[in-house]
């Protein structure tokens, strides 16, 4: 029962006669260089907690860009300095903002933006899943991102996955400005899907978040203002100095494709019966910080 | 943006007009004594950690009888006192146990359990999802359990979902004693299904696992041992004394029923498109403190 047991949990990159399929882990570390895609620096951005822990965004704006726009403007005008994260819902989301404040909105954020729940279909390229969806009649990836949508139908949305990050609202038709922003640490609220204007992912840091003491009144929220965590500050990447700008590069193309496959049809040693299929949520597309140069 | 607003994220219980459908916490709040059933004592081990904080496990006889065995067997001969969590994975699993220590076990223990990943089919009344499921033929609910099964087959499994506890193993045909078990802390790992022996799932006290640091080395592992959780020791709660023992019971009968409808069909005012459906661990089968008498 020593550690070597507990490691085989998941058999980390190891040599393998050449005859044996490729693990996911060895096709995301064998991926050529045209497989991985460079994300944009305005489309992330930086929080800055307490302590110098940083948590980076990446912003979604081909599927909800007057949210996106509202982000941005918001981290240009230093909205969320000083702000801090107030809710912690064990399996089910983090939320910070600034809460319970008349803070004004900076100029250019759009007070009421439409209804961005999902976006034409139109335009985007979705390498299916292969596997049913409890939640939509397909579901895939587009562009990096897990996606739902109707093959027949003409829309697709962003799904809520493990820190996928979407925009608190009240009652409908209230969208929310993208000023109180919340992510999932737990098991996929799919049922969000579609209610919601889901505006990117945290790519880096998601662990100072989900890792944070759950607060204990309804819906996770902290009993006491002293046990918000601080917000310094947010900032996105092309507003930083080049020498600080975070770069990140999802993977996708072939090498994506035979992630996919080898997620679906696990062969490493470990594995007894291979799923064959695998849930939109548990494929996690690979994104690493940008190699220099 | 004040919290009004956020918590409309999941309205609280809120009167309602009789013509509207319940919600889920309408339905659990409301739910006669008769559809709730409790839970064997012999079936609950509390697991103290230090500082006094409990985590309460749910054992699962019916589906890994020989682990469940061991297990039972470990907390009475002490095998976990003095024992600790070493293993925190975002998004995965927190595992605890005697990591790296040659600690004998107790009378009574089965060294080499048989592969206890699926049970017969036969014997149990499943309520089905009725939404489809990416890793089985079909999902559902069995004694107040998340299971995946085949139709036509004669087996049926439980499923990794969120809080759900599984016995660490080495390359098969190993399958554990029970001694190193997992809890899952984050979206479903359901490739481990019928790969792994699922023995329970935690009840209370999940938020002391899922809100622990992270560890740094692969696979989540802490670095050093000084970064252990300290495991004070671990009793079934029928070898406690009346009045410390838990007792706990979880939602069946046509109101589990009921809450199965209104969570895959949410009306709640929140929501403009309620799902039509539900991934199997998306419906957290309610489990409560058995009120008292």
């Amino acid at each position: 029962m020593r550690r070597l047991s507990v490691l085989a949990l998941i058999p980390l990159i190891a040599a393998a006669p050449a005859a044996k399929p490729k693990t996911p882990s060895e096709i995301v570390a064998g991926a050529p260089r045209s497989d991985w895609r460079e994300i944009a620096a305005e489309d992330l951005i930086v929080f800055e907690l307490k302590d110098g822990k940083k948590v980076v965004m990446q912003l979604a704006p081909d599927f909800a860009p007057v949210h996106v726009a509202n982000i941005r403007a918001l981290a240009k005008g230093g909205w969320w300095d000083g702000s801090a994260i107030y809710r912690v819902q064990d399996n089910y989301v983090v939320q910070w903002g600034n809460n319970e404040s008349e803070k004004p909105f900076p100029a250019g954020v759009v007070a009421k933006p439409p209804a961005e729940y999902h976006r034409a279909r139109k335009g985007l390229l979705i390498t299916p899943l292969g596997s049913p969806d409890a939640y939509a009649p397909s579901a895939g990836f587009a562009r990096g991102w897990p996606v739902a949508y109707d093959p027949k139908g003409g829309t697709a949305n962003l799904a809520h996955c493990y820190a996928m990050v979407g925009v608190g609202r009240g009652l409908s038709p209230d969208t929310g400005t993208g000023g109180e922003l919340y992510t999932v640490i737990g098991h996929a609220p799919r049922h969000l899907d579609r209610n919601i204007a889901v505006v990117g992912r945290v790519v880096q840091g998601i662990d100072h978040m989900s890792s944070l003491p759950r607060g204990t009144e309804a819906l996770g929220f902290y009993k006491e203002r002293t046990s918000d965590v601080p917000i310094v500050g947010a900032k996105l990447a092309s507003d930083l100095p080049a020498a600080e700008r975070p770069r990140f590069e999802y993977l996708a193309g072939p090498s994506f494709a035979a992630y996919l496959h080898a997620r679906k049809n696990r062969q490493d040693d470990f594995f007894i019966r291979p799923a064959g299929g695998a849930d939109l949520c548990n494929i996690n597309v690979p994104v690493r910080p940008a190699p220099a140069g």
